[in-house]
């Protein structure tokens, strides 16, 4: 099962400047070889259902590390079974169609 | 590492009634035997990581077999290294100074 | 157009303990007079559009006057042109199926 | 007060391809003049607060009269108080860590 995922994490207790977190999870994320792409709220990732989930617990392991000692995240995700989409198809076929 | 986590499943492509798709992911849920809590609008649920998300993934399974072609989900989640919390802890946290 | 949704705050900047911006925040949908129901990740509130969103914003003035710098929130809502529904109406549905 | 928000609207009860729904909401967005980027999993919009609610509730009104019968919306959104910042600012303070 292929999930496309997006994904924000808010670490907590460690201050107002989370980008240096940000920027970790980024890493993680790179590391996982999967395809993704950062937002200004977020980022989009993509593959499958265990990688992609695989993914966001090494990034909240990463976080607490850095020393936050509490996270809260938020995601939301798609599958579906009628055909295969990548996030490049989702834009596409709304760039389409503006 | 043990998760606090909401969720809440949008079937797409099975018209406007999803309560039966609700029923039978809190059914998946139930069968999980992890501590859990429907509300109006998802569902808590709380226990070790690949469990957690284990669950969520037999949600999307099953919506998927009963022929729900797409489902969207959101999911808020929150871990913590500085001490362990419950669902009831973090209800009973907020209730105490009401 | 009515509203429900789902909806929960996170303070930044102000430490690990949050439970007494969340007791702020729903003394502020008390105030309301709107229906609503506190969970263990969010409260579910009801109502028109405009008064939905202005009891969240509220709550976020009100934590930002408790000292929070910073606040991250997430809100899932549903509107539906087909029928009334109430947070009541879904939940009985979701149960008459289990 | 200003927001930096990300928003994706999930129309129910129309089928599998949202594609349609999705690019009118983003004309929605684009006639409001705000500062926005549409990416695989929503819109990142910024604002002040009524303008950002207002552009959301008018993509609602825009998705329903296409003729969905009902819509599931998943906001992220955060204000502060300690400093203005931009969708800009908080990409580029994340790419500066990388």
């Amino acid at each position: 099962m292929n999930v496309i995922a997006d994904f924000s994490v808010v670490p907590i207790g460690v201050g107002v400047s989370l980008s240096r977190y940000v920027a970790a999870c980024q890493e993680v994320i790179e590391e996982s070889g999967l395809s993704h792409q950062l937002h200004g709220y977020g980022t989009n990732i993509e593959g499958p259902w265990e990688e992609v989930f695989a993914v966001i617990k090494r990034c909240h392991e990463r976080v607490h590390e850095m020393g936050a000692p509490r996270i809260s995240t938020t995601v939301k995700f798609g599958t579906r079974t009628d055909r295969d989409q990548t996030l490049r198809d989702k834009m596409s076929s709304v760039a389409s169609k503006l």
